[in-house]
C-alpha cells in the first residue's frame, strides 16, 4: 500500500490495472520484475550451456568453446530446437487432448455444434459416415494418428491442410513434418549431450516443428473445437477486471484446453445447481475467463452466455484477478498458469484444482480429466466451489476493480466470422487493401511479457503506431488480453486509426485491432491469409502481411514463431529469443531465411523503428503486386 | 609441444594418455577445461531459469523467486526432469532404431546369432512362429508398439521385464510409465514455461522415465543386439591407442546404435574389399572402437575378430585417438561424438560421416543409415575411406602410442557369459558374497567426465578403493573405458584387491573390474543383480550391491541414475547433477527416496568417503541378510 510497492512494479499499458497491482499487499510478476532486473548477459545471448557435468559452460572472448568443443553457434542452436521442441510439444499436447475429446464426445453422442465445420474436415481428411457422431471419430482418429506417427513417417493431413505452394516449398526444402510428437522428441534427442552440433540442421528442425505446430496446434485445435462448440459469432463482450460478479461463486479457468470445461458449463446453468449455489448464499456460478482459455471462451462466448462472465485478462492479469478475493476456486489445465498464483491462492483461500498432469501446480490438488467419464469431475468441482465460497468469503476482503477493462469489445472475429461478416467472401477486403484504405494487415500476436517495456506495453504501442499507418491489426493470444483491456478492440479506437483505415472502421462499425482470441488461433489468421493469397493467386510472401509477436514469452510463441518464418512472412520480437550470441543463428533467421522460406526474423526493441520496418516491408510488397 | 600445453590439460587417470594429449598441437577437450574454469554458480546449482523472455531469472537470497513466481525448487526440479526427459529420449531413440533393424534384419532373412535370446523374448512377450525371422519380426514389432504408446496407455512389458517385487512397488507408486516416447514428450511439455511447478510431480515422473529407459534402453537394446550380432563370449582383447595399427584404412566408430553397422562389419572383411584398400596401399580395413559403440563391438568381439581392431577408449579419448592421424574416416550414430573432434578431423583431413539426423555433427556428411538398403551406404563409407586415405596419408603425420592402452583385458562379460562361466548357476558367486569373500558388490557405471578429479580419476580411484575393501566392481559405460586402459579390468588388477577378492579373483583368474561393455549394458548388471535377489528371494534394495555414476556427464546419465533409484539401489555420483539450490529436491533424491523406492541419491566428491559411504551400505546390508 505505500509509495514504496508503487515504485517497484513494472509498467503497464493497462495503467488501471497497474494502479491495481501496485496498490496490492500481495507479491506478482509484476513486483519480481525490479528484483530480478539484473540478467545474466550468457542466458540472454543462449551462450551458456548446462547440457552436462564438465560445466555449465560459458562463452567469452577467451573462452570461445565449451569443454566438449561447442561452439556458440552450436550452443544457441542447441538451446533456441530446445526451446522451441518443447513450444511445440505443448501445442501437441493440447490438440491431441483437443482430439481424444471429439472421440470422447462423438462416443457419447453428444451435439455436434458445428457440422459445417466437421463436413469441412472430414471432407479434407477425406472420410465418411453417414452418421455425424461416427464422422466426428473419424476425424478425430485421423488427427491422432498423424500426431502419434515416428518421425520418418510424414505426416498425412499436412498436405490437406496446408496453402498449396507452401506444401510445394516445404516439401522442396526437405521440411515436411513426421509425426508430430515424434519430431519434438527427436528435437529433444538432437540437442542432447553432444548429439547434433549442426545449426542449419537445427535450424531447419525449427521449421519443420512450426509446421506441424502450426498446422495442427493452431489450426486443427480451433477447427476440434468449433465441431464440440460452435464456432464463433461476432458480438460485443465486456473485459476486465469488471467481469468479476464479487455476488457469484467464481471459478477462475486458466489454460488452453477449452473443450475440458465443456461439461462444467453445461452443468453450471442447471436449476438444481443455481440453487445449491443460492443455498450458499450467492447468485449462481460464474466461470471467470483468464489466460487463453478465457479467450476462447469468449471468442465462443454466443454459445456460453448465461455462465461465462467474460474474459478477464492475459496471463500477467491473472494474479491481480485472484486478488480481488472474488475468486472462489482456480481450475487449470495447462499453461498459462503462473506459478506466482499460488502463495496469493494461499493468502485469499482459494482452493486449486487441476486437472491436467503436466500442469500440475504445486499446491493444487490433482484430478485428471476423465475422457470417459464427465461428470465425477464436475461434480467434484462444483462441491469444492461451494465449499470453498463457504469458508472463505467470510474471511477475506474483496476489492474488484469495476473500472478496469472495457464494455465494447468485438469478439468472436474468427475466418469463418470475419468473412460472413464481409458478405461471404474476402472481396471487400482485397479491394480495400488494393485501395489502399487498408494498406495492408500486422497480425500482433502471442504472448505478454513483463519486459519488452513493461506489461503489454510494446504491445499496445506498436498496435496504435501501426493503425495509425493505416494497417489493420489481427491478434491472437495474450497480446489480445492488453490490446482489449486498453479499449483498442472497441469500435471507438477507431479514432487512432489513420484517415484511411478509420474510415473504414467507422463505415463497418469495427475497431482497427481485430480479436481473433486466443494463442491458438494464430492458426485462424494462417487461414485467412491463405484464403486471401488464394484469391489472389500469389502465395503468402507477397501478401502486404506482417507478423510481430512483440512480447513472445514462453517457448510456446517461439514454436509459433518457427511456424511464420515456414509460412513465409517478416516477424518482428521486441526481444530476442535469446539467439544474439550466435552469428551464424541470427544471419540465418534474420536473413537467410529470406530466401529459404521467404520469411525473416526482426529483432527491434524500438517501437517506432519496428513499424517503420514492417510498414516498408508492405510498402514494398504493395509494390511488387503492383498496388 | 611446449611446458606451458602440458599444464594446461587436465589431470588423467590415464597418465600415458594425459601426456599423449599433453603433448598433441591440437586443442582437446582436455585443454578446455581450463578456459572453462570458472563455473556459474547459479547454473552448478540448478536456479537459473532461461523458460521466458522474462528472464533468464537467478534465485539469490534477495530474489527467491523467479518473475512467474517460480521457487528455487520449482526452477531445479523442472531443469532436472528436462534433462531426465532428453537422456530418456536418447536411449529410447536408440532401442527404437535397434527394434527397426531387427525388423529390417528380419524380413532380408539375415542369420539370427542368437536365436536363445530370441526365443527368451518371444517367450516373455508371449508371441511365436514357425519361422525365426518371423518371430524377431515379431518380438521386434511389440517392443515398437510399447514404445509409441499414448503416455496413458502402460506399456505391456514391462510387467515381464521387471523383476517382480519391483514391479509391485512401482504399480503401487503409481510410476508405471506409458508408452516411453510419449514419456519423454510429457516430461518436456511438464517442463515448458508455466507448466508445472510441483517438485514431487517432476520427480516421481523422473522415476517414471528411469523405469522406462531402463527396461527398454538399457535392457531390450541389448538383448535386440545380442539377437542380431552374438551374444557377448568372454576373452581377452586389447584396448587402447595400441589397437590402431596405421598400415590399415581405419575407421573410427561413434555412438551407441551398434546394429547400424553391421553390414559394414560384414563387408569390410570381404575379398574384394581387402583388395580395394591393397590397392590403396594398406593392409585392409579396421574399425577402430570409441565411446560405446566400440564397447559394444568389444563385448562382442567373438564375433567380430577379423576387422575390428579393438576399443581405443572413451568419449574424452576420442579426440586423442583422431590425433594419432591413423584415423581415415569417422562414421558417427549418436553421442558421445563431441563437437571437439571437428577442427581435429579438419587439421588431420579425417573425413566424417554422419548415419543419423540427430547427431549431425557441422561438418559431417550426412547420409541416413537406410534400413531397407544395406549396401549402398556401406559401398559409400568404403569408397569415402579409400578416398580419404590416398588424399589425406601423404600429408598428415602419424604418431600412434602403443604405450597405451592394454592387452590383457578381459572382455566379453555379460549376464550370460558370467552364469555361463561361473558354471551355469549364480550359487558360486552367492556362496562368495556369503562367505565375505565378496563382500558386496558395486556398480560403477555411466560416463567419463573431465571435472571429477579429472579425467576418469575419480572413477579409477574410486574403483580402487572399493576393490580394496573386498566389493567387486561391475562397469558399464565410458567408466569402462577409464577402467580397463589402466588395467583394472586385466587379471593381473587382482593384486590391487583386498585379500579375499584378491584370493577369488585369482583363483578364478579374472580381474576384480569385470566389464559389462557399453552404459546401455547398465540393464545387464540390473539382470544379473535381479537374478541373484530371485534366487535369495528378496528385493533388490536388500542386496549388498550399490551403484555409482561418480563421473557422470550427460544427460542420459541422469536417466541412468533414475533407473538406478526406480530399482532402490543407492547411487553415488561425484558431482551434483545441478540440484543442490533446491533443499526439498536434494532432500526428496537424497532420504526421501529411501522410503519411496528404496533408493538414495549419495553426492560425495571424496573418493574415500564415497567409498566409505558404499562400503557401509553393503555392511549393513549383510547384516540384515544376517551374513
Amino acid at each position: 500500500m505505500s509509495n514504496q510497492k508503487i515504485c517497484s512494479t513494472c509498467q503497464s499499458a493497462d495503467t488501471i490495472l497497474q494502479e491495481f497491482i501496485a496498490n496490492l499487499d500481495v507479491d506478482t510478476s509484476h513486483h519480481r520484475v525490479e528484483t530480478q532486473k539484473l540478467k545474466c548477459g550468457f542466458g540472454l545471448q543462449g551462450v551458456c550451456c548446462r547440457l552436462c557435468s564438465n560445466g555449465p559452460c560459458r562463452i567469452t572472448p577467451s573462452s570461445p568453446k565449451g569443454v566438449c568443443g561447442a561452439t556458440a553457434d552450436t550452443i544457441v542452436a542447441r538451446n533456441f530446437l530446445r526451446a522451441v521442441a518443447a513450444g511445440s510439444g505443448c501445442y501437441i499436447h493440447i490438440v491431441e487432448n483437443t482430439a481424444r475429446n471429439l472421440k470422447a464426445f462423438s462416443s457419447k453422442n453428444k451435439e455436434i455444434k458445428s457440422e459445417a465445420t466437421l463436413n469441412k474436415l472430414a471432407d479434407l481428411f477425406g472420410v465418411n459416415a453417414e452418421n455425424i457422431n461416427e464422422r466426428a471419430e473419424l476425424v478425430a482418429d485421423k488427427v491422432l494418428a498423424d500426431l502419434y506417427k515416428p518421425s520418418f513417417d510424414k505426416m498425412e493431413l499436412v498436405e490437406q491442410l496446408a496453402y498449396r505452394p507452401r506444401y510445394e516449398k516445404w516439401k522442396e526444402m526437405g521440411i515436411l513434418p513426421g509425426g508430430a510428437k515424434s519430431e519434438v522428441f527427436d528435437g529433444v534427442v538432437k540437442t542432447s549431450t553432444n548429439l547434433s552440433s549442426d545449426p542449419v540442421n537445427m535450424l531447419l528442425h525449427c521449421l519443420r516443428l512450426g509446421i506441424s505446430t502450426g498446422l495442427y496446434g493452431l489450426t486443427l485445435t480451433n477447427l476440434l473445437n468449433d465441431v464440440m462448440l460452435g464456432a464463433p459469432v461476432l458480438r460485443k463482450a465486456s473485459v476486465g477486471l469488471r467481469v468479476i460478479d464479487s455476488g457469484y461463486i467464481n471459478i477462475m479457468i486458466t489454460g488452453h484446453q477449452h473443450s475440458m470445461f465443456t461439461y462444467l458449463q453445461e452443468r453450471l446453468v442447471e436449476e438444481d445447481i443455481t440453487k445449491l449455489a443460492e443455498k450458499a448464499g450467492a447468485k449462481g456460478f460464474r466461470l471467470i475467463g483468464c489466460t487463453c482459455v478465457g479467450q476462447d471462451l469468449q471468442l465462443r462466448g454466443e454459445h456460453c452466455q448465461e455462465v461465462f462472465s467474460g474474459h478477464a485478462g492475459n496471463n500477467f492479469t491473472s494474479e491481480a484477478v485472484m486478488a480481488t478475493g472474488a475468486i472462489d476456486l482456480v481450475v487449470s489445465e495447462f499453461n498459462c498458469t503462473l506459478p506466482g498464483i499460488e502463495p496469493i491462492a494461499d493468502k485469499y483461500k482459494i482452493k486449486m484444482i487441476c486437472i491436467d498432469d503436466v500442469a500440475k501446480k504445486a499446491n493444487a490438488e490433482y484430478i485428471p480429466y476423465d475422457y470417459e467419464d464427465s461428470t465425477s469431475l464436475v461434480e467434484y468441482i462444483v462441491k469444492e466451489a461451494v465449499t470453498s465460497y463457504q469458508d472463505r468469503r467470510p474471511l477475506v476482503e474483496i476489492n474488484v476493480s469495476k473500472e478496469h477493462g472495457d464494455d465494447e469489445v468485438l469478439t468472436g472475429v474468427s475466418e469463418g466470422s470475419l468473412k460472413k461478416f464481409l458478405g461471404g467472401s474476402w472481396k471487400p477486403l482485397i479491394d480495400l487493401l488494393a485501395s489502399g484504405k487498408i494498406k495492408g494487415i500486422a497480425g500482433i500476436v502471442g504472448c505478454s511479457n513483463l519486459t519488452a517495456k513493461g506489461h503489454d506495453v510494446f504491445t499496445v504501442e506498436l498496435a496504435k503506431e501501426l493503425i495509425k499507418r493505416d494497417i489493420i491489426v489481427l491478434s491472437a493470444g495474450c497480446s489480445s488480453g492488453g490490446l482489449e483491456n486498453v479499449g483498442l478492440m472497441s469500435a471507438k479506437a477507431a479514432q487512432l486509426a489513420g484517415e484511411n483505415l478509420k474510415s473504414v472502421c467507422e463505415a463497418l462499425g469495427i475497431p482497427p485491432v481485430l480479436n481473433f482470441g486466443p494463442c491458438l488461433a494464430i492458426g485462424r489468421l494462417e487461414m485467412v491469409a491463405s484464403e486471401i493469397a488464394e484469391e489472389l493467386n500469389v502465395d503468402l510472401p507477397q501478401l502486404p502481411l506482417v507478423l510481430s509477436a512483440p512480447q513472445w514469452l514462453e517457448e510456446q510463441a517461439l514454436a509459433d514463431g518457427s511456424f511464420g518464418l515456414a509460412l513465409g512472412l517478416p516477424l518482428h520480437l521486441a526481444l530476442p529469443p535469446f539467439t544474439t550470441g550466435s552469428k551464424l543463428v541470427t544471419q540465418i533467421l534474420t536473413e537467410d531465411m529470406k530466401a529459404l522460406t521467404g520469411g525473416q526474423l526482426i529483432i527491434e526493441g524500438d517501437v517506432k523503428r519496428a513499424a517503420d520496418q514492417l510498414e516498408e516491408i508492405i510498402v514494398n510488397r504493395r509494390k511488387e503486386l503492383g498496388l
